[in-house]
C-alpha cells in the first residue's frame, strides 16, 4: 500500500464546553475530554485507513490545566505511525483565549490506539505513514517505543525484548 | 488522617449499550466506556476523601474484546492507593452473560488517577488507603512504579531516579 | 424451574445529578429518577429471567426529599416476588453525605412490575424467588396484596375477590 | 384563590421515538415514557399554579401496549384536582395511526402529583379547580379516594378513616 | 386526493428551556430551536401526508427576543401549503408569561419545506391544502412567492419567470 | 477597530451521524444539521468579535442530498461580511467519500447571522471584514443584497429602497 502523509488524516473538532460537560467546579470533566478525544482520534484513523476502526488502546493521558464551562475546546488529530493494521493518534487539544484574536493555548495531549477492521471485525491493512514536519517525525519515532511499553505493560512482550524502550533508561537521548 | 479501607470507596455503575454508544459494528464505542469509566472512579475518589475530585491522569487503557449494543456493563471501582492528595483508582469493567445466571466476563480494567481540591481548585490532603485483599495488595504495590512511569512520561521525573519503575527491566519478580 | 433469591438480581446504579437532571430548584427532576428506577429494576428484572423484559406498570411512587444537583444517588433494584412470566422489583434509592464516610440516607422506595417475552414479545416463564433475609421476606408476602390492587384498579379484578388486599381494611397486622 | 377550569391546565407534548428510546424489541422504553409524563404533568402543573412545581408522587402506572420506533406520541396533560398545595394531574398518552389521518389510539393513561413551592421549597396555596367536561368532572370526584389511598400506603392515614375508599371495596357504583 | 385543512396537521410541541440548551447568556441558543422547529414541522407534514418526510429548505428565520432558561416554550407546526409531494409548515413559537394564567408572547415564527417519499427516498404526492382561517388564507397565498424566492435563490428559475415575486419590488399590495 | 480575515475566524466541526440524528430512512435529520451548523457558526462569529455572539437569523437553506448514519460530516464556517454589530456567516457542509482518500463532496451551504453582544445583551460594534480569496470577496459582496432581502422579508425596508436586490430581477449579472 502506498504510504499517507499524517496531515491527509487530520481531523478537528471544536467543541463548546456546557453546562453539563462540567463538573462541580464548573469545569470540564475528564471523562467527556476523553469521550471527544476518541472521537476525533476515530475520524482521523478512519480518514488514513477508509476502514472501520476501533478503539485498541489509550496511552497515558494527564489533565494539566482546568477548562471553564463556555470555553471553545478544538481538538486536532492525526495519525503518526502505522503498524500493519493498527494506528497511533496524536490528539492536540487546544482552548481558545477569550481576548486575544488567534491566540490560543494547549490544554492537553494524548495518544490513541486504532485497529482497522472489516465487516466480521478481523483486522486489516491500513497504508503505512510517511512523516512530513519535524514533529511528525519525532512523533513516528516515538511509537515504536510506546508500542513497546504498551506490549510490556499488558503482558504480552518480555522487558529485556523491548530494545527501544530499555533506552530509556540509560540513555535520555534516546527519549 | 484515619486509613480508609478500599472497600469503603467502592462504587459500582451499570449501564445498558444503547444505539447512541455504538461505532458502525454496532458495538460499544471506546470514548463511550472512557467516559464511564471517569465517572466510576470520581465517585470511588469522592467516597475515599469526600471532596470534589478533578482527573488528573489515565494509565494506559487496553480494549480487547467488542462489547455488543444491548450488553448489560458494569463498572466496579475502588481507589487502590493514595498519595498525599492524589488518589490512584482501579475500574474492572465486566459484561453480562445473557444465559447464565450470575456468569460475567471481564471486558476491561482501567487505572485513574484524582486529585482531591478545595473550592478554589487547590490540592488538599486525603486520607491514606489500607489495603486488605491479596489483590488490593498488589494494587497498592504497583502504584508507586506506575506513578513513576506517569512522572517519566510526563517529563516531570530523571528515569535514572526510578528506582521502582527500572527494577521492571531487570528483575521479572518486580514485576 | 428452580428458584433463585433476590440477590441473584441485585442491581446497581450510581449517578450524579448534573444540571440536565434538575428543576428550577436546581433539584434533580422526578421524571429523571422514574427513568433511572425504570432501568436499574429491569437490569434486576433481566438478571432473574435471563430474558427480554418489559415494563408491565410502577405502583405508587412518593417523593419526599429533594437531591440537590451534584449529588451522588445510588439505586439499588432486586426481584421482590416472580409469578408466571412477571416480576415485581423493589428500588431503593439512596443519596450520599457529603461529609461522613459511608454514610448515606434513604431518599426513596419504589416498585416496578416487568413481564419477560420472547423475541416476538410473547409473554414466557420466569423462575420463582426465594427470599432470604427478614425484609426480603416481608417484601415477597406483600406482592400478592399489590398485585390484587393493581389488578382492581385496572379493573381486572372485583373487589369482593381481593382476599389479601380486603384484610388491610379491617385488621391492621395484613399490612 | 379563583377557581379555574383543567382546560387552562392544557399541556400538550409530542415526541417522536428514536433509536435511544427503545428497548431491544425496538419499543418505547418505560422510563422514557414516565420521564415525559413527568414534564407534561410538571407543565400543566406550572400553568395552574404558575409557580415552581415539584413532582410529590406517581399513581400506579400501566403499561399496556408497545410503541414501537419511529411513532409519533402525543402526551396531553390536565389538573384534575387542586387541595391546598397540592395538584393531580391525568395525563392521555396517544399513538398516531401511520395510515389513517387524524385517527390515534390511547396507550397509556397515568396520573401524577405536584406540589406548588416558593422559592425555598416551601410549599405554597394554588387556586382550587373547576371542572367543566363529563370526564373532568368524573377525574376531579375520584381524586379524593386516590389521595386517601396514597396516604394509606405512605402509613399516613389510618384504613378505617378512608372513608371515599372502603367503599371502593363494598359497593361497586363508588368506583 | 382529497384536500385537507391545515388545522388536521397542527402539532404542538412544548419544550422546556433546560441549562444544556442555553448560550453564555442562559438564553436557549438559536440552534436548539432551529432543531425543535424542526420536529414540529415535521411531524406537521407527516400528520398530512401520512408518509415519510424530509426537510427539503428552512426560509429566513429571525431571532428577534432573548427566551431565558427555565421558559416554557410552545411551538404549533400546521401546513399552510401542499405542492404535489413538498409542504410548507408555518411553526408560531410562543413563550409562556411566568405570571399572568393563559397569556403568552409571540418568540418566533418560521417556515419549513418538507418533501413526502417513499422507502426508498423517491418523492411522492400528498393531498392539497384547504386553508379556513383569515391567517391561514393568507399564508397559503403567499406560499407560491415564497417558492419562486427560493427557487431563484437557488439557480433553480430565472427573476423574470418569478411573477408573483417581481409584484413585491413593484406593489406593495401584493405582499 | 482594525479589519480582520475572513480565515481568521474559520471554524471546523466534524461530526459522525449517530442513530439518533437519523429520521425513519436512517439519514440525517434536517433539524439536527442545522443545531450543528449554529454551534460552528456562532463559534466563527465569536473568533471574529472575541464577544458573546446571539443567532439573529438563517437565510434560506436547501438540503439538497440525504447524508447516511455513520457519515463523517465537516461543517467550516467563516464570517463573510460585517455591519456594525453584525456578521454574516457562512457555513460550508462537506460529506466524506468512504472510499477514496482525501474526497469529499460539499451537502450543503448555508448562511446564519449573529449579533455580538456584552453582557446585558446590547449590540456592541465588531471589526470589519477583509476578504482574501475570490469565494471570500463573492460573498462579501453578496452580503448586502442579502441583507436588504431579509429587511424586506421582515417587513423593516421598503422594496423600492432595496436598490442592491432589485438588480436581481432585471440583470442576471448583478447576482
Amino acid at each position: 500500500m502506498k504510504a499517507k502523509t499524517p496531515k491527509e488524516s487530520l481531523s478537528i473538532l471544536t467543541e463548546i464546553v456546557l453546562p453539563n460537560d462540567t463538573n462541580n467546579l464548573n469545569n470540564l470533566m475528564g471523562g467527556r475530554l476523553l469521550h471527544w478525544m476518541d472521537i476525533a482520534s476515530a475520524i482521523a484513523a478512519h480518514r488514513h485507513s477508509k476502514r472501520i476502526v476501533v478503539t485498541a488502546s489509550v496511552n497515558n493521558v494527564s489533565f494539566n490545566q482546568p477548562i471553564s464551562q463556555g470555553s471553545i475546546v478544538t481538538l486536532e488529530a492525526k495519525v503518526s505511525r502505522a503498524f500493519t493494521s493498527s494506528m497511533e493518534v496524536f490528539i492536540d487539544v487546544w482552548v481558545e483565549d477569550n481576548q486575544e484574536p488567534g491566540k490560543r493555548t494547549k490544554a492537553n495531549e494524548a495518544i490513541y490506539t486504532f485497529v482497522a477492521v472489516d465487516q466480521l471485525g478481523n483486522p486489516i491493512n491500513v497504508p503505512p505513514i510517511a512523516p512530513e514536519t519535524h514533529e511528525e517525525k519525532q512523533r513516528y519515532e516515538g511509537a515504536l517505543r510506546r508500542k513497546q511499553l504498551s506490549l510490556i505493560l499488558g503482558g504480552k512482550m518480555k522487558p529485556e525484548d523491548a530494545t527501544e524502550l530499555r533506552a530509556l533508561f540509560f540513555n535520555e537521548e534516546a527519549k
